[in-house]
């Protein structure tokens, strides 16, 4: 369930680009992290860009085309705030068909805008035979911030997660079980069609010490292994705490719940800070470890797989 | 032939979101024209977005993998070049189907990145039913440096154009005639399959005292006409240059140009500063007029009609 085609080429290429003049500043972020970090006059700019297509990422059976919208948008600020950065602008392309109503769709990106005070700067619509949005977000970190990175999980760090996992697999479980549109939708559907990015958790993590972060999208699982893979270290997990409304299963290995993996070595520093931002505390549910080969949930070994489109 | 559902409402809703919070920051364009303008700390940063649709702007039949993801690129930098701005970093992502040569794409896109200096710095691949390539690019105005925007054309400014024009739908007619991927190709043909945005000029028009710019993508009438309805002035002009290859037809109404429409009231002063750095001085071909009924190419009005997709 690896992603192959997905994206392996282009973050191979990403790299190749970005170390063109065999630059090395150690700011500059560009092995497939969340999000790409480089260097400006004022502070260290942070930007990424992510797509959602018909079809592969949403069904309009299930989700409204305000919902495409506002995901759209949420999806890339959750890569920003798994570095630690502050989002500022987006600027989004639409690819429709002409039967699409596309103001629906630009009033969720609107939403999404307004609800996490970000601009968006500028965009393109064309006609297209299936929905296309991408979106690209730019933010910044502070001076002397550095970001969190996906390769910085040290042995002894706490792993922790922003809130309970599976809510968004439970909820596109629940949306297709009881058929499109209903509302109101309960808080599990709400969270897979409209996911909600945490950059306050993210700010909070940077500024309480955390070794690094990485945003849960393809499910806790697999995003782990991979935390773990560019950190070159394993892992112990004790428990992982799920979602009211989901299973065990969906937690481990649902996709989409746009929660945070922390790692810390100053696992107190971090609940202090976060209680201090007025934030529902990180929960602590492991360990990394120097074994790159132990990596387990309840003393098992976690299996490689997650949500993949 | 005026684009109707293409962009009017991303456009409309874009100045809706940028003006929200009552803002009039001088610097900040987000009136449709080529790219936003907005403050940073350090100086002013100018993004836009801009996607190719396969079948909408390209057709594989006479453009390569490549090709596309070349133009995907420099199209972008031509906005930022009509704002006169420094392009920096691109961001990108492609949807696309399984069977489709992604690296091909990529490439394409790496070789503009390198040729202009720009840096590639995120991107995402997934599947899709027929290829869409986004393509955001940011860059900057010195201190102090003002953007050369469509609406600022006065009575009295001259008219000029970086080149002779209707190179580029002359390129796609013989594309189309000759059949598909000749090579080498002709000057004209690669126009059409790889555009060049000319940042060097539009750094030399903004340096150089010009009033305003803009790039041509839908044609030199359309466009022109764009530019003095936001500027609410007319025009009059005497020729426009054609291009060896192509006829006056192509040059007045055929698209995808991407040579700069420039507007100054101190012509000598543009060509001088043009010929300071080594470029190709402009040609001047007209006058913008306080009248904005007043609308004349060759003493007869120009139709307002272009190439649009």
């Amino acid at each position: 369930m690896e992603r192959s085609w997905e994206e392996e080429l282009l973050i191979a290429d990403l790299r190749q680009t970005a170390h063109r003049d065999g630059q090395k500043d150690p700011y500059v972020v560009e092995l497939g992290d969340d999000a790409a970090v480089y260097p400006t006059p004022w502070a260290h700019g942070v930007a990424c860009a992510d797509q959602l297509v018909e079809g592969v990422h949403f069904d309009l059976a299930y989700l409204s085309l305000s919902d495409v919208g506002f995901k759209a948008v949420t999806v890339n600020l959750s890569d920003l705030a798994a570095m630690g950065a502050q989002p500022d602008r987006i600027l989004c392309t639409i690819a429709a068909p002409k039967t699409v109503a596309v103001a629906e769709l630009i009033d969720g990106v609107r939403q999404a805008c307004r609800r996490f005070d970000v601009e968006l700067v500028g965009g393109d619509l064309s006609r297209g035979s299936e929905i296309v949005v991408s979106v690209s977000a730019i933010g910044h970190l502070g001076d002397h911030e550095l970001p969190l990175r996906r390769d910085r999980g040290r042995p002894g760090d706490a792993i922790a997660v922003t809130r309970a996992l599976g809510a968004a697999a439970a909820g596109l479980r629940s949306l297709r079980a009881n058929g499109s549109h209903h509302y109101p939708r309960l808080p599990h559907e709400e969270q897979h069609a409209r996911p909600l990015p945490r950059i306050e958790e993210g700010r909070a993590a940077l500024i309480g010490g955390a070794s690094g972060a990485m945003d849960i999208s393809d499910g806790f699982a697999l995003d782990l292994h991979r935390l773990a893979d560019l950190s070159d270290v394993g892992f112990v997990i004790d428990h992982v705490p799920v979602d009211p409304a989901a299973t065990e299963e969906e937690a481990l290995f649902g996709g989409e719940d746009y929660e945070l993996i922390i790692t810390t070595p100053h696992p107190n520093q971090l609940e202090r800070t976060f209680r201090e931002r007025g934030l529902p505390p990180p929960l602590v549910i492991g360990r990394i470890v120097a074994d790159r080969a132990v990596r387990t949930h309840a003393s098992l070994p976690l299996p490689r797989r997650g949500y993949l489109h």
